[in-house]
This record gives structure tokens, C-alpha cells and sequence, in this order.
């Protein structure tokens, strides 16, 4: 049974499995203690700590960890943030970093903080000068992912550290997605990963905070982990989660290559096979495993669901797919289709005939959810043009349905006649102009509905 | 090799270690998503959360995991906190809570809250009328344990809990030492727990809100957990922490009753079998596997290095055995006895035979300790007093030095007489007034002393 989530939380990597049974006696004592059980433990703490620092590129001095990556990204950013209040209270977030990242922004903002989100391009990357331009003397940290968590897109992290060395601004870097594949290169300030991403058990972050980088921990202290990280080290896992960043290391290249070739033929063949489809994310400057597409006139509940029922576990960045019936900020943020939107994210050792297979099954499941939700057929409509201007309305409809009654009627106005929609969903505002984009069709804007909602105008070019 | 220090960290249960392995195959996905590895995910987290509220008492719903215990009651005083902002801002504490609550205070306080210390009596225990004393019309949470983690003493938490009803103040109750024995008695709000504790893996924490009470969750949060524990959930370590409070429960009335035979033979034997010792906390109202006593005259890290290598792992609240050379807050709060402190905690299945070998080789080990210190015999001396008052410069000697010099000199000043000890170790403030308490001698009081340090003025009276 395909698990193509690997970006979510990867299986168990053998080594993890391994070294966590094998840590379960001699590990379980307090390392704090001086007796010999508690030795032990303190021995193997410091070698997952050395092992995780030379794979991090830092001194076992430097790294903590922490209960998750979540948790090590809350950590960095509210010590850094204390640590250079007197410097400034802005905080500079990519628009695109993962949401522990903005949530820590978000509370750094509601505490009276400033917070700068730096857009990205529609293929999810910052640019740099723009990146660098938001830096300014009253900035206290920046934050930039090393690669995206939804669509793989690396980010120039090198270069917005250089930027960040030149402002005096402290780098801190998410390497959740990335750190399997490799250290981050650059002279990043503060860093923050997490095993379960790599292959390693839950239950463990890393924290990586360089000598001279100011940095005062919150919340109430105790005397584990240099005090950033309070609580009962989960050492048994920590040894795991060390283990097995060594060896995913170890398998990186030919794996990162094997699964680079697998992500490449998904991205060249989804489009040849799906009608309708916008493969997002950078072709090249990107994780080697993971991939990312949406599906016009799909609703990607269903279509996960019918996928989960043909054996394959993706993810997706719809709006229907989320608690809050948003589309995924990152999708958001990079303009691009939201709706019918599929995260592949392939755990090493996935084999090539399971990509075939689900390159085989995709076709007909697709077909089959625009069936049912009685979506227009590829080709534009072009039948005669009945009136200038047409509105639809979709309101209290969810994604896909306004793009799928937009995409019916578009070809019943003239070539520079205009559909107004009028829909409700979140998911519209980004999925009309992105359905426009790929339909070389003209997104004229949207205004308020008199009938509620908002009424999204597109004219008719082709 | 016996390990008798149970309530740093108990050895991992077999029931433990096996739900831990059956889930690291079904459980390392992430619950929050729908295909079939996050279901069979979702389903083992609800089921050990079910678990885990009919051990504690609540209902699931209540009940979140944490990374540690220490989380869980960071996060339980800060949401209540924050939850009763508007009724007031005092915290009230007992004076011998864990240092994870004592943090959590200080950082209240250095926030600019008020946090009010009820004092515990020598046997360790808050009297229920002070503690309902302390409550008032401000206070926004008051926090008692279940049992001290130091010296065993059960708290009266089911009538600190009735006061604090009447007072419409909710209370926290720490119960990491004592929820693997049995739930907490009486209408406690919050809860707190520590899996590693009771036999569980390290890196699961409980925390029980009871519905009804004001929390407001602090932190950046995320959808985990209700929003009360953000980040990634320590799964398989979650399954095998359930598992094994409901296999330690299921003992627990059995195995209690072994134990605390065991610890009433070391209570017993302790004060026959080595001169000169006060054993500690409440002989009967106590957790049944814990045990604390200390030997005058003896350096309590060269006691446990001496265990040590006799095989007995042991903890101390000596302050020689602290990172701040100050004697534990437990002891201190008690008014007993901090230098040769010892404290014994039986894990389950601890054998009656290392109990007795313990027994056998305590008294060789302290006799050795003393020996080398040169520490005074037994019976005070009772020689010809040479002057009405001596002065003993015990100025830069670390404990328990400044407490034998006194007992050296005693006997050359005249019943009546007095002896002043200077000392600068924090250790003395304690222990020269619990000596003359074990010696029947008066302590008359401290003073500064010219010569730096303090002056410890002790009048012979036998």
C-alpha cells in the first residue's frame, strides 16, 4: 500500500527502529543523575548530540532538542525575540513558511510585535532583494524555510543569510523538510528540524542556535538542554532520531537522485494524462521527493478520498480539506489553483512501479470526481455567444463547484464579454484568477456581492 | 544491580515496551489526516487517550498528552493563569512543590503576578487551613501535589481541593509521583503527570482540564491537543504510556502493599543500623515506595558515589549533589536535616533481597564517609569545658564540614555555654539548627559575621 506522505511524517526508518529498541535499556534513567543508569543515559545523550550536530554542521553545544520540530521552531523564534528586544520587535517571515512558523509570528504580533511577510513568486520562492529590502535596524530575526513543506520549492537560504549578515539580522532557518537531504548551507543563525520528517520517531526536534546569537529562552526554565528546552529529555527516541539522520545522510544522494527521477516523471506525465491540470512548485530548485498539482473542477476531498480507496495516501492543500475551508496559505501566497490540489511526497525506498501504478489510477479517479461533479469538458466552450455579460451564481456553493459553473458558461458570452460569479467560498478568490491564468482567460478583479459574497469578474479572451 | 531511584525515572514497564513496539508499525503517521495510516494513527491516540482519562478520572475530552510532565504543568498554570486573568493575578503554591511548578511561579512573578508560598510542616505537609487561608478573592489558581516527589508525604489534596471549591479558586494537582498508585481523591480542576514516572517512556505528560474551568491556552497554537499542546504527537510513546498506567494500576494495589512493607523496614532499621540519622516525611500519610533519610556528618556526594559503587543507585537533596550548592527547597521547607541526605524510591518488583543487602551496606558506607571527614563519634562529647564560648571558622568549608566542627567542639564549652559557627555554605542555614533539634541543643539564632559569612550561635544544653 503506497504511503506517498512522507512530507506529513515518514515510516519509521529502520535504524530509528533499531536504535530505539536498542536505547530502550540503557536509556530510559534521568542523564541528570550521577549513578550509572543515569551515566548511561548521559552517554548516549551526548552522542546523539554529537551525531546530530556534525549532520546539522553546528557544535553539539549549540543543539537542543526539543519535544518537536514545532516545538524547536517556537523555541527560536520567542528566544530570539526576547534576546534582541532592545535591538527592535519586527520579525520577517517568508509568506509561505510552515505554519508554526506564522503562529509564532501571529502571537509575536498579538504581544505587540511587528511581523513582515515577505511574498514569493508563483513558483514559491522568496526573491532574495525583496527578501533583503524587508530587513531593516529595528528587525530582531528573519525566518525563511530551507525548502517548502506543500511544494518542495527551495529557498534561496545562502543568500538571505548573506543578506541577513550584512543587516546584522539573525537568520533563523525551518530545515524540517530539507535536513534528511542534507545540511543548509549558508551562515544561518538559529536552526530548527524534526525527526519524524527524516525517518526518525516522533517526539523529537532539534534546535540549533549558533555561539553569539543572542538568545533568551521563555516560558519557565529547568537545568535540561542549555535550559531551552525544559522537561524530561525523551532520550530513547533522541538516539533514534540521531541514528537515523546519520543514516538517511548516508542514502541521501542515490536515494535524493532515485526519487528525483520518480518526482520528474510525475511532474511530465500528470499533465499529459490529466486534463486540466497546474503542476506547481519549481521544476529544478526543489526537494527530490516531493511534488505538488491541482486539478480544476475537483473537489479535493473526494478526490484524496477516492485515492485513499485505490490505496494511495497524498495529501492536499484544498480548501475543503482544511478545518477552516481555506485554501493553503502557501498555495495562497504563490496564486496559484487551490482546488483539486494533491501533495505527493515519496518516502525513501518508494518504488518506481507504485508511481506507475498511481500515474496508472490517477487519470480515472479524476475523471471520475469531475463526472460527478458535472464539470465541463476540457476544450473551452465555444458555442454561439447568447450576451455580453453573464452572472453565475455559486453563492453558498464550496470549491470547485464556482469554477466549474464559470468554466460552463464562459463560452456562452462573446470574446470580450464578461461572467461575473458570485460565490462565498474562500477557495474562489484564489481559484477564479488562477482557472483565468491557466485558460488565458482576463481576471478583471472582484467587488463586494449586493446578494453577499463576492462577485469575481472575468472577461472572455479565447 | 538494584536502581532505587524510581521517582527520577522508573524503569520502563514490559507492558510499556511491548504496546510501544506493536504501535511503531500502526502509529507513525500523522492522526490528523484521513487515509488509512493517519485513521489506524487517530484510532490508537483516541484509545490511549481513553485510557489514559479512565486511569486519571476524567473525562477524554479533558485530556491532553504533553511532551513531559514538566510541559504539562507549564502549560496547565499558564492556560489557567491567563484563563482567570480578569479575576485576579495570585498563584498559590506549597512551599515543596516540583521545581516545574516552582518555575512556573518565579515566571509569574517576574511577569508581575503574585505568587503566595503555604509553608508545609516538618513532615512535609501543608496543614489544609493554612493553604485555605491563602486563598482569597484574587487568586487566580492554587496548585498542591498529590504526594512529594522528595520525601514521599501524601498532600491533603482532597480538602485543599474542597477549599479551594469554596473559594472558587481551581486547583492544580501535580500527580506525578503518585498517579501510577491510584487516581487523585476530590474535585481537583487541573491535573498534571509524568509518564516516565509511573513506568511509561519519557516524552508523554498528561494534563487534565476539567470542563468548566477558564484556560486560555498560551503559546502559538496549533489545531493538535485541542490547542493545548502543540507540535506533532509522540505517538507510539502515547500508546505505551496508556497501556502501562492501566498495567500499573492494575498492580498497583498489590505491589503498593509489598512496597510499602519494604520502606517501613528501611524506616525502621535505618536509625538502628547507622548513628546519628534522621529519617524524613510522614511515616504513614506516604507514597508506598519512597523513603528519605539523612546521616549528620556525612558529605552527601561522597555518600552516593559509595552506594554507587556498592550498586545502590540512590538520589540526594544534599546541596552537594546540586548544581547551586543549596540544599533541595523540600528539606529546606521541612526544617530537616540536608547534608548526608539519601533518598530511596523502589521501583515495582524491587526484590526484598536488595532491600536487605541495602541495609547491610549502608551503615559500612557511612562510617567510611565519616571516618574519612573525620567527623566526631556519636555520643556528644562531655569533656572538661574550657571557656563559657568558643567560635569554630568554618569560613569556605562546604557541607557537612561546619556541621562536624560543631559537634566536635560542643563538649569543651560548659552546659550553658555557646558555640558561634561562622560559614558561608548555604547548606549550614539549614542543617546546624537540625542538628541541635537531633542533639537537643538550642539554636539560638544567626547573625553576619564580621568575618564574611554567617555567625550560627548554638548554646549547649546537654
Amino acid at each position: 500500500m503506497p504511503y506517498f506522505d512522507a512530507a506529513s511524517a515518514a515510516p519509521l526508518h529502520p535504524v530509528a527502529r533499531q536504535a530505539l529498541l536498542a536505547s530502550l535499556d540503557e536509556g530510559w534513567a534521568d542523564p541528570a543523575r550521577l549513578y550509572r543508569e543515569g551515566r548511561r543515559a548521559r552517554l548516549l545523550l551526548d552522542a546523539a548530540r554529537e551525531a546530530a550536530a556534525e549532520a546539522v554542521g553546528c557544535r553539539p553545544d549549540e543543539l537542543v532538542f526539543t519535544p518537536s520540530g514545532t516545538r524547536a521552531v517556537h523555541a527560536g523564534i520567542s528566544g530570539s525575540l526576547a534576546g534582541r528586544r532592545r535591538v527592535g520587535n519586527r520579525i520577517v517571515v517568508s509568506a509561505v513558511e510552515h505554519s508554526s512558523v506564522l503562529h509564532a509570528a501571529d502571537s509575536h504580533a498579538a504581544a505587540g510585535g511587528t511581523v513582515t511577510e515577505v511574498p514569493v513568486g508563483r513558483s514559491g520562492a522568496v526573491d532574495t532583494n525583496v527578501f533583503a529590502a524587508a530587513l531593516d535596524a529595528g528587525t530582531a530575526l528573519a525566518c525563511l524555510q530551507s525548502a517548502n513543506h506543500e511544494v518542495g520549492t527551495e529557498q534561496p537560504v545562502a543568500e538571505a543569510a548573506e543578506a541577513c549578515r550584512a543587516a546584522g539580522v539573525p537568520l533563523l532557518v525551518d530545515a524540517a523538510q530539507s535536513l534528511g537531504w542534507g545540511p543548509v548551507e549558508g551562515g544561518w543563525s538559529l536552526l530548527a528540524a524534526s525527526a519524524h520528517k527524516w525517518g526518525g520517531p516522533a517526539g523529537v526536534g532539534l534546535l540549533a542556535v549558533r555561539k553569539g546569537v543572542r538568545f533568551a529562552p521563555q516560558g519557565p526554565p529547568d537545568e535540561r538542554e542549555s535550559g531551552r528546552a525544559p522537561g524530561f529529555e525523551n532520550l530513547p527516541a533522541i538516539v533514534a532520531a540521531a541514528a537515523s539522520l546519520r543514516a538517511v545522510r548516508a542514502e541521501a544522494a542515490a536515494e535524493g537522485a532515485r526519487l528525483r527521477a520518480l518526482v520528474d516523471r510525475i511532474r511530465a506525465r500528470v499533465p499529459e494524462l490529466v486534463p486540466d491540470v497546474e503542476v506547481v512548485g519549481d521544476p529544478v530548485r526543489r526537494l527530490p521527493h516531493l511534488v505538488t498539482f491541482s486539478c480544476l473542477y475537483v473537489d479535493g476531498e473526494t478526490l484524496l478520498h477516492e485515492l485513499d480507496r485505490e490505496g494511495f495516501s497524498v495529501s492536499s492543500g484544498s480548501s475543503c480539506t482544511s478545518s477552516t475551508l481555506t485554501p493553503s496559505h502557501v498555495l495562497r501566497a504563490m496564486g496559484v489553483l487551490s482546488e483539486g490540489n494533491v501533495r505527493v511526497s515519496l518516502p525513501a525506498g518508494t518504488a518506481a512501479e507504485d508511481v506507475d501504478r498511481f500515474l496508472d489510477v490517477l487519470p480515472g479517479v479524476v475523471a471520475g470526481v469531475r463526472e460527478r461533479l458535472g464539470a465541463p469538458a476540457s476544450a473551452p466552450a465555444t458555442g454561439a455567444a447568447d450576451s455580453a455579460s453573464l452572472v453565475v451564481d455559486a453563492l453558498g456553493r464550496r470549491c470547485p463547484i464556482p469554477v466549474i459553473e464559470l468554466a460552463k458558461v464562459i463560452g456562452d458570452v462573446p470574446v470580450g464579454g464578461t461572467v461575473t460569479v458570485l460565490a462565498d467560498d474562500a477557495a474562489a478568490r484564489l481559484d477564479i484568477p488562477a482557472w483565468c491564468e491557466m485558460r488565458g482567460q482576463e481576471y478583471m478583479g472582484e467587488s463586494p456581492s449586493e446578494r453577499g459574497g463576492v462577485a469575481y469578474v472575468v472577461r472572455r479572451l479565447t
